[in-house]
């Protein structure tokens, strides 16, 4: 698992074993529920109980914006911020040659498609910014081109963030996105 | 010293003396060296052997264009990604109520003083996105309303930053800055 070396693991492991009923079994038993109950939604390839998930269902969610993120751990990330008020579509990875991941393994015909069926205005393609995520945003944004308006998270100086510790591309993306005050 | 606590300062010292032909004089020669000639450009606040800093002396450097830093550490930052031509302000630090680090502290005077007498049209705030830099940048940025046009580096993603490590605060930023591809 990751994050979790085996010495770790044999420490959670005694642990669950020593609290038998007030931990383990109650784990083991969710654990059996999700593995019945979890499914990616239909639609979007986000993770619920249901076979449209609860962000696509919602009436409050502005429709016409699609905001495109490699995995559910990015959509939850954008939904901690709380910012974002339209849909989301999760691709499941990003485009590898090496990994032979191609675009019918990331869920993108289906963007294709929701773009328009679902009278899609805007894009957002907020993928990370290394370079197989920027790889797969681009290649996103040949096929979408003209479809709908399309953007992207600026890139700049994290919130908090020290010149110093920073690195030469994100100094010269700031100085170069620069706005005025 | 910063980054070094008494168990490494231990283990320099003993390193330092055993090699004391090879290492501890000529580095206790060069520390005698930098304190007999360094000094701050009069001008900017660069660290430099002469009392104009080679950056400000130059004329290949834009005239017209000043990066208003905290202190030397993000001037060479800047420097080291290579992409600002023109020349610099270092404050020397930020504002701050609790330490009485006032305008007089921090060469603020001097900034004004540049941005009249050098034709300044263009001023880029390059300040920490730190609280006390921020609050610094704002000071600054009121003081020179009108005199020149103030920017500030972009705000979002670091090159090579994945969503799910960042904090709330940037994804805001980089959502509502989100730029047309």
């Amino acid at each position: 698992m990751p994050g979790l070396g085996p010495r770790s693991a044999r420490r959670a492991v005694l642990h669950l074993i020593r609290k038998r009923a007030l931990l383990l079994i109650p784990l083991a038993d969710v654990m059996q529920t999700v593995a019945e109950t979890a499914r990616e939604c239909l639609n979007c390839g986000n993770v619920g109980t249901t076979d449209i998930c609860d962000i696509c269902e919602s009436e409050k969610r502005a429709i016409g914006v699609l905001c495109v993120v490699e995995d559910v751990a990015d959509l939850w990330a954008m939904e901690r911020s709380g910012v974002f008020k339209g849909r989301y579509h999760v691709l499941g990875g990003t485009l590898s040659a090496l990994d032979a991941v191609g675009p019918e393994e990331l869920r993108i015909p289906r963007l294709i498609d929701r773009v328009e069926s679902e009278n899609i205005t805007e894009v957002i393609l907020a993928l990370n910014a290394t370079v197989d995520g920027q790889t797969t945003a681009h290649y996103i944004a040949d096929l979408l081109e003209g479809r709908a308006q399309l953007t992207t998270l600026a890139q700049g100086v994290p919130i908090g963030g020290e010149l110093d510790y920073l690195d030469d591309g994100t100094i010269i993306a700031a100085l170069n996105a620069r706005k005025e005050l």
